[in-house]
């Protein structure tokens, strides 16, 4: 397995897409499938599919296709999934709560050990067994926890206040909901999930097929 | 303006970024910005940020750059922002939970008619003066009602059962926010938020820096 390979960004945002289909052919209890069939079902070309995998070892084997369980297995070491990853995360508010209730994401290795907010209405409330701790102490609290990733939900005008904290904290990974785009060290890697920009888009689709 | 021009999926993804960073700009009082200044606030060249708003129209003036007010209602107009969209959101757990409280879609134009889940624990609830509905009421409240959008808010089992009932009673845009792709006719539009493909974007991208 080579990490280092410079496999490029669209390879990689397809890979838990792998990951997703391989789980639910898993699921429907398909032993092995060809890079075609596969293909067809992902929506993808079987040489894509091929070029894709490449990039990671040799999987697939000539007249066979490609062995299911081995393939997600492989693919989840890929991704990094063989090891759990500590998360926390800052804003409590709906979206921040929503995070925390969605238990789906331990299914991904991500286990959130606290979540942060300014309001104290909030703080003292637990979320699934999770408390939720006063914003004030979240450096003091990473000071004497590692942890991988932070989900920031705090409203705009707080993110990079909060991404400061938890890169000063030593956390390599940025989950950020908030709209704007963070300003972070080379080594720390940011994941956008902007929610408006994802409507934005749908709006104008939506618009220019009706045209 | 002319929408049906085929505009690349990149470029498209890129405007409703265009139409924060220029929302920020009027926010902190700019009144026009160069191609070169815009580019560097947004982390795009200059001369891609002249392609990109080329395809829509010549905003720019030669020395002068873009008037940041103009430019921002162009942009909003492409985006097709000067119209107002009724959309439904199907499955009030607490993602669904989540989207209908987050206020902030409103100013995208987005106005959340009605909400519709099959707990009957959650049916008659309010959310933000919005009533959660049964889900067996979908169809025919969308008989009597014209929606634009359907957010699909439901556990991936349930969710191409959704995804046809918002289609077959004449919904042309769906965000989509379970983990499956759906299947819809080629006149209707999806946006997909997959957030557990993102959160294993995020792990994958960390772990490949720790190398």
């Amino acid at each position: 397995m080579e990490k280092k390979k410079n496999v490029s960004m669209a390879v990689i945002k397809r890979l838990p897409k792998y990951h997703r289909y391989l789980k639910e052919l898993m699921r429907n209890e398909v032993d092995r499938i060809s890079s075609k069939e596969l293909g067809e079902k992902i929506g993808f070309t079987a040489s894509q599919i091929r070029q894709d995998l490449n990039n990671f070892g040799d999987f697939g084997q000539q007249g066979y296709g490609y062995n299911v369980k081995e393939l997600y297995k492989q693919i989840s070491l890929i991704l990094g999934l063989d090891k759990d990853y500590k998360g926390v995360i800052v804003g409590a508010g709906n979206l921040g709560q929503a995070i925390a209730n969605y238990g789906r994401f331990s299914d991904d290795g991500l286990s959130i050990e606290a979540i942060f907010d300014a309001n104290p209405k909030l703080v003292g409330m637990k979320i699934r067994d999770v408390e939720i701790n006063d914003i004030d102490t979240l450096a003091q609290y990473l000071e004497s926890n590692t942890i991988d990733i932070g989900v920031i939900c705090v409203p705009r005008i707080n993110a990079q206040k909060v991404s400061d904290i938890l890169v000063k904290g030593g956390v390599k990974a940025i989950w950020n909901f908030a709209p704007v785009d963070l300003s972070v060290p080379s080594d720390v890697t940011v994941e956008n999930v902007h929610l408006s920009e994802s409507l934005l888009t749908l709006v104008y689709l939506m618009n220019k097929d009706e045209k």
